[in-house]
């Protein structure tokens, strides 16, 4: 069994050597290459991912016993939620959608999300049902390597997309930080759980799986032109 | 198929016969019948249940795709989990368990919960896992009796238990309001939703159903002694 330190520096190099930052879809987008068309596609593929965020969010909470974790993990859900129809990453990424060119609606009712992206998404919601809590928690730490990507995204659309506007970043801009403590949240979780050998492994398998989610979500964009 | 008002009263109807305050175990506890250790095995076998009941909240909002029904919904694991370790309904139940006399973390440990009350309880959360969220729902439809049932229990403890104290009463107490809200929005949602004849049969089966586990947690204690 790996210590603390050790165990860290894995599930660092598991997730930065798999991460989608790295997918060629994804830099292109960041290199400011995609087309009006391929924006699109990414936006709105991407929310159907985005909303299996609360879902798998709300299984990991009905997974615990301890009132403590619960009331850690919440904001989660209503980060994504919103305090009403107008707040939260869901309103948000929708807002985003508009200053694409994308039918709120049609876009909010997954009109045109691809085979793929919906197998994918919805093969992370089961990974996280089937899961022990611990597991299901380290499947979300892709997170630790979000804040270095919403940063750049920003930088990326700002330069390379100005047609879109500033304001539609909201939900990238939102994220720099609640990534890095739900990063830090879930990391802390991990490391104190995670107690044996076959533990750890298991953790690790779990985020591996997770970046292979965001990958083919990639990879389906990709296909689809 | 039943129209609004004819589904209500079936549901209220079916509710009511089965309710757990015809229980004698029940009607014994209001009329002042029960001894110390009685209500002590009342209080710590019951919060097994209320321990289940942020759980199955929780799997309510994983299988709900509408962030506005989980607005609405997220209210619940907040009203039982609380703002901090000393909040919410939890905290305010084993506060109770203290002031008849039990062991905080033993009753928090659900130390002494009887085989048949766990198994109805777990078979419970197993209903609402089990099932489409809409008899999911229906299930908690019980609530629509417990603000009456609340309001009769605070004047029953007042009056044959005066020695647990009238601050033990604090959840009994928020939930006469919090069970009407929880209660009008539950079948809010039952009678928007199940637009069928076979839908309505399903709530009222699930609705039936929630009333034999809180039925069998006091034929468990009865036995019990």
């Amino acid at each position: 069994m790996m210590d603390a330190e050790a165990f860290t520096a894995r599930l660092v190099e598991e997730g930065a050597a798999h991460y989608h930052d790295q997918h060629p879809f994804h830099q292109r987008m960041h290199r400011g290459d995609l087309s009006n068309r391929q924006l699109q596609l990414w936006v709105e593929n991407r929310y159907y991912y985005q909303a299996r965020i609360p879902i798998k969010d709300a299984i990991i909470l009905s997974k615990s016993e301890d009132a403590a974790f619960r009331r850690m993990w919440i904001h989660r859900l209503q980060d994504h939620d919103g305090a009403d129809a107008n707040s939260g990453g869901l309103a948000q990424w929708l807002n985003l959608a508009e200053a694409v060119g994308l039918d709120r609606e049609k876009t909010a009712a997954f009109g045109n999300v691809l085979p793929g992206v919906r197998f994918a998404c919805d093969a992370y919601v089961d990974l996280v049902r089937q899961s022990p809590l611990l597991v299901a928690v380290a499947s979300s730490l892709t997170e630790l390597f979000a804040p270095d990507l919403m940063s750049a995204r920003i930088a990326a659309w700002e330069k390379h997309y100005p047609w879109v506007g500033g304001e539609a970043l909201a939900y990238f801009r939102g994220r720099v930080t609640r990534a890095r403590r739900d990063g830090d949240e879930g990391l802390d979780f991990v490391l104190r759980n995670a107690a044996t050998d076959s533990l750890q492994a298991a953790c690790i398998a779990a985020l591996h799986r997770k970046t292979q989610v965001l990958w083919h979500l990639l990879d389906c964009l990709t296909l689809a032109g």
